[in-house]
């Protein structure tokens, strides 16, 4: 990519201050629409030491008003607890809001080429990052995102001229890091790397704009010809429907819910004597993987009434409450509602060595969101896959996830209803959303069908709980807990 | 990829049977579907010798009617003539017509990666071939076809295993060649090339399906589980528009059509002078660029009347017949029409050390195709980029490549129809149509102000002939080829 950088062809100085004024006013101009039109955009600034990224990022948001961008807060180096996250967690969370720039002055590049440059990162890790990368970078476009990355290049001659130029000067040396010295004096090996970055990071929906960095005026003018390109093209593109993924995950045979037989059941003596002997023995594996640092993440859906929130109670029970957190999810605020669906599930992902339980989950896009018309057809029917690649990175991280269905009849549901209605201690737990929902049971068991038809994948698959013997469906969650748990600590 | 591949779990013995039934209905059932819905599907099999993919495509295609496949008959070694063409000119002259399967018994990925085995694809040259790869993938996909890529992996004890069974009877001994046995006996060596070719070409777009293929029936089923899940996915995207791409390719600054000055000219004495004088210069280069091997695409679009074809008759008439063909580009036939629009020039293209000359181009993708409605908007807006991934394509492989806008104002069309109609040895130029896309001038000019803004690549510019003096044109346009041609000879 860099070696095959085509030169670029700056104009003459009086057409550059010309061409500059025009496209500055183009940018001020655009962040107006990028609000109408809500278009997040994303702008990653990578390159050399001493390129020139910070003062080109300064230059450029003086053309956008403040309440209209924000400038990304990430360290070079990961903290302590950020290390404990996978590894795009700190960078995600960054993601603009819908209507919104935010200017990354550098981003995931910088720590995937650093970790190779200083051999922290080994070259299977290497894939693995490039590979999250670019699903993120596609997700995050498929999602409505404008994704912009610029990098900066300089040759060897250039940065160390200018790095002589800080150093030299008393006011400016303290700019100048150790990492831009040895970056200089290992030019060539550095280039390599960030040669490969490129070219494996340089897909169509997120393509890199090699930005000739020697002179500071044609660097901007570079910078802001394509971000006012790019945001044209991303506004044409706005409203359109994105093409479905064809399935690529090994999938696991499921059957329809009409098939499952819901009469299995256990007496109170069975379940008092399982769940006190199974209680046990997940409170010690949650100390073992705890020492082990796996992460773990459960999801729970099933239908209203269907016993989800004693069964989590079964698990959290046997829990240290150190070590666990429940996240009950409702319907997205405003500002979740502003960024891509899943950055509220990755807000809450848990550290190594922790259980996240979601009382309902990301699966909302494909069952509420879907049925009721909050987000759009091609949202929903692209987000099987999307969110089979959010668990595939999750799984490629470490974590164990254990995802179940709790399952019960029409009928079975009708009397837990009506239970509640007439028990005044259980009215809380009823409302008349719950009723409307009952109404759409056929379309639910629908969409509840292609939802576990599609993300049984092999390495997330679904876990049926028959749930109109609540006893049973606890037992045979915690059975199910305990030996993904322990496959889990076997193997590491 | 290959070692990120989670363990297939086959059904059992009678399920199996049971499903593989299913699927083979399904097949049958979706070639009707793909026929009505004039879908290409491309089907790509590699893998490892005697992973077993020709018998899976032998029962394959048992269940389609013959009207509706096709098995391309590509070699795996390119003949002499078409290692004179890129790289990928042999497989893209092959894609399947609008409604019909085409399967490939190993496609473009076997020779790249018997290239890096064999040691005669450089590391940079294999990086180029990727990308042309990864576009065309992408391309095809853009343009509507389903690219279906099934990766046959078995272990090197089972390939052992069945080679030696091929061996020990003289009837199957025929069938293991020596690139088998060596591939078994480098079998880690050849994982890890297939490996990283997997992985660098596993987009999203056209995703690698890694089947495993040690039993036979399984593997049969998991093709026509992909294939028919495939064919679902493209069925349903079939009619949405594609997101535009944001352009990455550095562009050069061109002026409007109205900014050009038109009142350029030569005397007679100048121009017989100088044409006689450009005309040897390029005869000359015209053997050097044959004997180094440089091929040259030079692209004729213009308005009406504007002069081309006595433009390129200067060009010709300074080569030798035996080195160029001139192809005139008029609309594209019905087997034309049913394959991706620039299939018709890739047909076209010159072998290497000859000259093509287009008379009319692609570009009629976003003139005459765009305002007539010949293709739908999200097809002439994504063709721009296109079409500079073509030329880019192109130019990586070694072409010279020179477009020309042949330039005159509203007034001298007229001039120029009103005495061909009145001319009679002139009448035959002139036809109703030309009259009818003159009133559309205006929109027309448009279209060419947006493709010269958009597709003058600093790799592949346009050259605008001012050409209200035919002979100033046809000196200008001597000249340019002269240039180019010259740089071009200079490098190599």
């Amino acid at each position: 990519m860099l070696t095959d950088f085509v030169k670029s062809i700056p104009p003459e100085k009086e057409a550059m201050k010309a061409e500059l004024k025009t496209e500055r006013e183009k940018l001020a101009n655009a962040s107006m629409k990028i609000k109408g039109a809500k278009l997040p955009v994303m702008v990653i600034f990578e390159g050399w030491g001493a390129a020139g990224k910070g003062s080109v990022i300064a230059s450029v948001i003086k053309n956008i008003d403040p309440r209209f961008f924000e400038v990304a807060t990430t360290h070079a180096e990961p903290t302590v607890e950020e290390k404990r996250k996978p590894f795009l967690y700190r960078y995600f969370i960054e993601i603009p809001e819908a209507g919104q720039f935010k200017f990354f002055d550098t981003c995931w590049m910088r720590e995937v080429t650093d970790g190779i440059l200083d051999g922290t990162l080994s070259e299977q890790d290497y894939a693995r990052r490039v590979q999250s990368i670019n699903i993120t970078e596609r997700q995050l476009t498929d999602n409505g995102y404008l994704v912009m990355k610029f990098f900066f290049n300089i040759s060897k001659k250039e940065q160390s001229k200018r790095l002589n130029a800080l150093l030299a000067d008393k006011n400016t040396k303290w700019r100048v890091n150790k990492d831009d010295i040895w970056e200089n004096a290992h030019y060539k090996e550095s280039q390599k790397v960030y040669d490969k970055y490129l070219s494996d990071t340089n897909r169509s929906t997120a393509p890199w704009y090699i930005i000739d960095a020697k002179d500071k005026e044609w660097a901007e003018l570079q910078v802001l010809r394509f971000l006012n390109q790019g945001i044209d093209t991303a506004l044409k593109n706005h409203s359109l429907a994105v093409p479905i993924l064809q399935n690529a995950f090994p999938l696991k045979q499921m059957p329809l819910l009409k098939d499952i037989p819901l009469d299995k059941s256990l007496t109170d003596e069975e379940y008092k004597a399982e769940l006190k002997l199974l209680q046990a023995r997940l409170h010690d594996l949650h100390y073992k993987l705890y020492r082990k640092k796996i992460p773990v993440i459960i999801a729970y859906e099933g239908w209203d009434a269907a016993g989800k929130g004693g069964n989590i109670k079964r698990i959290t029970g046997a829990l240290d409450p150190r070590g666990y957190v429940v996240h009950p999810i409702a319907s997205p605020e405003p500002h979740e509602k502003a960024r891509h669906y899943l950055w509220r599930f990755w807000k809450r992902l848990p550290k190594t060595g922790h259980v996240a339980i979601f009382d309902r989950t990301w699966y909302g896009r494909v069952m509420v969101e879907r049925l009721e018309g909050f987000c759009s057809e091609n949202d929903w029917q692209r987000a099987y896959n999307e969110m089979n690649e959010f668990e595939k990175e999750l799984y490629d991280w470490g974590a164990v996830i254990i995802k179940f269905w709790v399952q019960i009849d029409n009928q079975t549901q009708l009397q837990r209803f009506t239970d509640r209605q007439n028990t005044p201690e259980k009215q809380w737990k009823i409302t008349d959303e719950d009723w409307r929902n009952r109404e759409k049971w056929d379309l639910y068991e629908g969409a509840v069908n292609d939802m576990i038809q599609k993300t049984s994948t092999a390495f997330a698959p679904w876990h049926i709980l028959e749930s109109v013997d609540k006893k049973y469906a606890r037992i045979k969650a915690l059975r199910i807990v305990i030996s993904e748990l322990e496959k889990a600590c076997k193997e590491r």
